[in-house]
């Protein structure tokens, strides 16, 4: 079974049930947004998780183990995005990632933040103005070798 | 004279003098990111600020009122990005696009976090397996209105 | 079910049984505009809505489950658009963007329009040289935060 | 003079001078947005209008001529386009244009609007949540003709 | 019906009862342009040349009802073109776009010639040093408007 | 002097002394478009054709010379074009060009219609209505050769 | 039938018949260049012609007929290709297309090299040094018209 | 001195003493192709060969020695070719390259025609229904290495 | 059966049986790089390895035949690669692409490396700071040929 | 001064004294390749190796300085790469860009090859069949990272 099949199936049986991500999320002791990723076929489970998740989805053995395959990562995106939410993340980078490079560069000397080394978390933020939302991202800083 | 110029010269005074981006932002009261981003042309001083950043740096008025213009913002911008740094946030929205918009979702409803009522940090941290990158994105959340 | 084939599902319906955009708005109470861009997919009914919408277009459980998904959104367009009317529409923000971005600017300051805080209105201006349409967009001032 | 410079010049003058573009449109007796669009180089004035306009921005013959040619429109623009302020337009077109293609259709049949016998206004609408931004666009229906 | 459905079945009954797009055209007494575009999907048909058309070519009545939408024109076309004789035109375009555009401007003035309020004529010339195609566009000027 | 210069030269001639694309075509006996795209840079004049061109317009003896030059064509066109006027063009190969093939096939057989050996005139049409622009393109039919 | 689905059937009855594109070549009279090509949706075949391949291969009157239709030319290619053999073919393209045309201007003067009153062959050439590939090319040369 | 400088340099020496490149060609001993791609800065003349270059074309030293660089390939060409000669080329790779690739392989097994150990001539072919031009590529046919 | 078929097919069969790329490549005696290249249809086998890679999978006659087709290459690949894998290797030439050519032509002179007459080895290196991965990629020099 | 223009600088003087890279390595104790790299702009000398190598080419120390600025890396890449050796390199990626992940996940799990914490080698091998390039890519194997 290929891992976009595998996705969508999960993803149909989690409406039917009406479970969250974050109960999947919890079933595994994993954070919601990673879980999220490993179901939208971006990350992977290894056999634990991957028999608790689709026991929790009621999903058999071949979605199971489909779900353990490492994952083509971000064949369905569409750049520049068209969904107003994600556009408005890629206009960060449009805008600001210059100003990212240089205050990291400034701060850290040079090299990147690694995007594999990596995680991220989003939380709401409640707020008498209007609620906020808060995306922290967490990567390794890889200094460039020389050689 | 165009802003675009205006950066330029900005940039050159301030590696010149050997300034960094946190002492010129230290002089108007701004965070690091902001002010950074005020200078690379993506974010306006008002009058006050621009003085102060121009006197800073050695600049004339000429600059310090083309420096208050509203400019045309990401048109430097190479989209995908060349640059591996850049890159790595191009890729996190990439990967993990769609896993945003769904956490958001769930997290608060339909709506989208802003990119303009919005602030970003960037910090290191200090760790012995390797410093790392936080970069902590804060947007206002707007429900899509109906009519 | 997915998002598509719902929108796919509601327009046969519509078109079977003869129903205009307007009858289905004057059901949920909306106008035209925002009633049919949710039809298309591009804005969410609640369950109340979704539910007079498939019974007055004759449609079962599953599609007013459907239609009540967050939907990605955009998806489908073609930009540049190959239609004429759409490429129109297109072609008056290729011309007219910089003339719209420095009245506002002029006029309101250093911000933005909204696309998400924000209506629209479609009317025929009946007229003896040729009828005319009027499109009115209405979207909330966003101003650039400092931080 | 090409056209380019002419408009590079007449900014430059209405920058210095501090006119404002709602002083030239009262000039020439026009609207601000089409006297922005042509300043900007994708509207043309005839020979009256340019020497007011000239007068007014302390600009010699060459520029009152150069002010009159007919432009190559849309040179200039990004697409998509990269400033903030004039995405979202363009994103009202990609989330909305099959919805106002449907509307139009619903409400005048087949044809389009106009882009070229048309006309804008751009208002400030203040209201206590957050000042609004309203654009009209007035377009000629232009039914298909069959033959 | 989708309405590309609509255009393929009627290709295939077309070809299968070896009717001539000129003979569709009689039928209902349009050029064999116009008849031809309609049935590719590129224009509409009424009630009564709808009808007229189908039992031409033997096919029913869900046909003959999508035959009557108003499509989205385009969507299939390939740009720059890949068929040889269809990129000749385009090549037209590309080489000859600014000349026509400045001999226009030179006849007519400022403005454009519609696409909407446009007919389009294509014949046979025979010639004893090889056949040629003439195409003729008739469209109407349209004035840029001043407000 | 490379072809883009001569043709920048010859066009602020033209402009300085008020002649007419008609009257520079007159005094070579060729028709308005075939002149006006040799002086953009399309078509190649003779030595001939060549001095009486720079004659007319005051220049020199090595614009004459770099006027005879076979250029490198279409290197200046934006594609799809911005400009509505040339954009409408495209519009018609984009809406119409598969019409076209059908019927040249169906009124000539399997060939093209030659953009090399190949005329175009330009002309007004007046009309109550609001005048008319006539394009008509006349190029040789080459049939696909076998072997 | 499609010309698409013929071309796909008639590849499968040739690799399963183990019949060679040359031995097709020679059933029709024709080099086996333009039998491929034909056989690939790129040339058509007359209705002699096709009844042949059609035998060779043991196909049906409706692939014999679907042979003959005039094809949408190229709609299958990757451009630049991605295939090692034939993008070396686009990188002669791209590295001596400027000099194919200095050449052909200097022998033959301003004018093309027709890709439809073509015809090319593919030939071995046994070499001690490695074998080699020899692609004639035979195009007629087409003067620009003048009018 | 960069290569691309020493192209226009050349060329233009070369057009001012009337020099065609059959000329240069005969005076290194080289094929007018081959003479033509190096003079356009797509090969690389040796020492003794750029003297004589230099000194029929009345250059001097520096650019002698600039003419020895090996250059960036390819850089200045615009694909799709805009230059209808230039796109006819591209059209065969767009249209033949499929059916050359399957007549290599049927001919000469799995593996390519270089483009590197390779050479091509461009003939004119008097033909009393109008000159035809050929051209032969010849490039070592490469097998794909298994290991 | 169509090469892409073939793929699938084999990838699934591989997975079912959990047999792995090394465990094939040593039944046919190659590397696994090219056995992985070959199965993931980029290379071709013969038919004596055919046959062994299908017996290993238990698949049947039809498989055999079309695993030994020549493939067209490259037709499933992303370019900008969206996977973080594969795009790491696409910014090594990104960003060292010039070097590489100015230090192949220094230490080799004018020419390319090959990609045909070419082979790859990929290890794992342990190392106590984080494993690496060290690929290998060895071509033949092909020098330009002049004529 | 701009990283460029020093990147031009250094090229200009490195070709007038006759320096090579690899004695430019050599003064700084770096590879060939990594060298190479930093004097095209790619990577940054510290104060040290810069003041080395400005020595070694003569240049002063504004040159100096600019050399140790951290670069736009990858902005004059083409991509795909029109030169032929640097599109060898390019071809690798796109036919055997799955077939490395998949070699790379057998043999090291879930993660990447680091382009940052990376080195790479080129060397000529001598072979009577033709000398050989052989490039050593040796990176980091990053583990994608779970939270």
């Amino acid at each position: 079974m290929k891992r976009e099949i595998c996705t969508a199936l999960m993803l149909e049986a989690k409406q039917e049930k009406g479970i969250s991500f974050q109960q999947i999320a919890d079933e595994i002791g994993r954070s919601i947004v990673w879980t999220t990723s490993a179901i939208l076929g971006q990350n992977t489970c290894d056999a634990i998780e991957s028999k608790k998740v689709c026991e929790l989805l009621g999903l058999g053995i071949d979605i199971e183990k489909a779900f353990q395959q490492f994952p083509s990562k971000g064949t369905e995106a569409i750049m520049p995005p068209t969904d107003p939410l994600i556009y408005r993340l890629y206009e960060i980078v449009l805008i600001y990632g210059d100003t990212i490079k240089q205050v990291i560069h400034e701060k850290l000397g040079d090299g990147i933040m690694s995007a594999i080394d990596f995680n991220m978390q989003i939380e709401k933020e409640e707020n008498p103005n209007g609620d906020r939302v808060k995306i922290t991202l967490d990567g390794k800083f890889l200094p460039y070798k020389k050689w």
